[in-house]
């Protein structure tokens, strides 16, 4: 047995979370069986995934149950091992969830190379958003050099990556972000072309400028207003790839936003296909992600920014930030020491 | 120079087409020149696609314009010819447009083998609508043997071709039409395993009941409360194909629609596949398409229904009652007497 801190969902949200969904406690941890190990946490991930699972509600996953531990993904050290080929002192990567401590199956953790970067770029970049920008990218949107994208939560830590490959692929990358500053730091860092702030009113218009020759591809993110202006400007035989739709999580938005009509006609008129992922399905694609990406971070070529919260306790101030975009970058908590 | 009877579009609808909208009129023909041909219709076609034609908006085809000949395929005689390939007698199958004759290039027409099938079925089930059926199923939702299809306007001209090839490919096919005859017919004659009628107030219960195991592929060809109740039963992985709206084509029902945020949920969540289509991106698989269907149709292993409205000034009457559902089959107007 190890006494460890973890955050449990107290109470399902109605609307958007407040932190009294969320409740952090001391309890118990069973020792490591037969073929696990126990973690120590160092970084935690925040990812806007997580807000659907505390809903009771079908999705692509089951929910978190009240009183469970809050879901996602950590890097920590190992600190005790009943698994050959995993060491004590080995950083490894899993769905540790929100605690400071974890027991998991072998088969549940990879080991992290701590000489390629740093470690909690196994949660950002080089982890579960970087895959999922790289497929949604790749796979489902198929971009191609000369083709126009649109990029959506342009400098979060899925979309600041699909930026940058896409540009390395040559094509023409519009950002859409929330905020001057963050708009700015898409042109200036991550080389998208044009980037857009989402609160302008005008942001309709403003696409439409930006997009002279229409849009090819569209990394959607958001659902909301930015959803809307984009599906007047996709081209004939468009992609929409649906990652995301934050602006709809909490329900918040749903009454304003369109019709289906209007959506369906696009897409018919305009050939276009729109296809929702999720990365759990694309777990085969992982080794060509990391052949293509390590290698550029570790030299460098690839901006990722981070927004650290100091400690478990912070995680759910950090994570309703998250959500009203407030924070900027890869959202992470440190709930341990470096190794 | 010949006289030729035609119908043009007299103004453009506000909502529902009404007569109003079309003119007969008797107008002249200039000769065919150099590598055209003059054609006597026999048989003209009426489709859905149609209405989008008379609104000046922006879609994959240009609208048609105040005072122009509506278009739409058509089967004929060729009565005179400067094509070397194409001798007077000549049955063709074209764009020739809601009119007793037509001069068209030699391209713009293909020869139509009367020993096949009756010479009307290069407007149906061997012709454009067979051709979209083919590849709504094949390319675009890609069905395979067990899986669950859902088809609406399951007795259409399209429709009715999608039930019978799932059918053949080991298929669960659930048709969605009109009435209860049409749902009849689609269960009698066409092979579904089920039909239901979305005129139904409990569709959408009707539709869980009749799919326990959930639906893989929807061929869409209505939009309205039908598609609302099948967004709900897709399944993971689902693909639906976009062929057609007709229930909005008028603008009915927009305002009563569903919002943007619930499908978009569905395509998240269950990582849905809708693409839409149009036929002219898919002239390359024409050759396919007839190597499977017309043996199958001139061995009588496929059933087809035509509804025939006589005389091309009757055309337009035909026209507003396929809009709203009430003809049954294929909706054909004979123009001419057979060669």
């Amino acid at each position: 047995m190890t006494q460890y801190q973890r955050i449990a969902l107290a109470s399902r949200p109605k609307g958007a979370p407040t932190p009294e969904n969320f409740r952090y406690e001391t309890a118990d941890l069973p020792a490591p069986g037969a073929g696990e190990v126990l973690i120590r946490t160092i970084w935690m991930s925040l990812d806007p995934y997580m807000r659907g699972r505390m809903d009771d509600a079908k999705s692509y996953a089951e929910p978190v149950p009240i009183g469970g531990t809050m879901e996602g993904g950590g890097v920590g050290e190992v600190i005790a091992s009943n698994v050959d080929s995993i060491a004590v002192g080995d950083i490894v990567v899993g769905r540790t969830g929100w605690a400071s401590h974890a027991v998991m199956k072998g088969s549940e953790v990879m080991k992290v190379d701590p000489t390629i970067a740093p470690i909690s770029t196994a949660l950002g970049v080089l982890g579960m958003p970087g895959h999922t920008a790289f497929v949604g990218l790749n796979d489902i949107l198929q971009g191609k050099a000369g083709e126009v994208i649109v990029v959506s939560a342009a400098t979060g830590a899925v979309g600041s990556l699909v930026g940058q490959l896409a540009k390395r692929k040559g094509m023409r990358v519009i950002g859409v972000a929330g905020g001057a500053e963050k708009c700015a730091y898409a042109v200036d860092h991550l080389g998208y072309d044009i980037c857009l702030d989402h609160r302008d009113p005008d942001l309709a218009d403003a696409l439409k400028a930006a997009t002279p020759d229409g849009v090819d591809c569209y990394y959607e993110n958001v659902g909301g207003k930015t959803l809307e202006a984009v599906l007047t400007r996709m081209n004939t035989h468009g992609r929409i790839a649906v990652c995301g739709m934050i602006a709809w999580y909490s329900g918040k938005g749903v009454e304003d936003a369109m019709r289906l009509p209007a959506a369906w006609r696009a897409i018919l008129t305009r050939r276009l296909r729109v296809q929702g992922f999720i990365i759990f399905d694309h777990y085969d694609r992982l080794p060509a992600f990391l052949a293509e990406v390590a290698p550029l971070v570790n030299a460098g070529d690839i901006h990722y920014r981070e927004s650290i919260a100091e400690g478990l306790e912070n995680a759910p101030a950090a994570f309703l930030e998250l959500l009203s975009g407030g924070n900027f970058g890869k959202q992470l908590v440190r709930v341990g020491d470096d190794p």
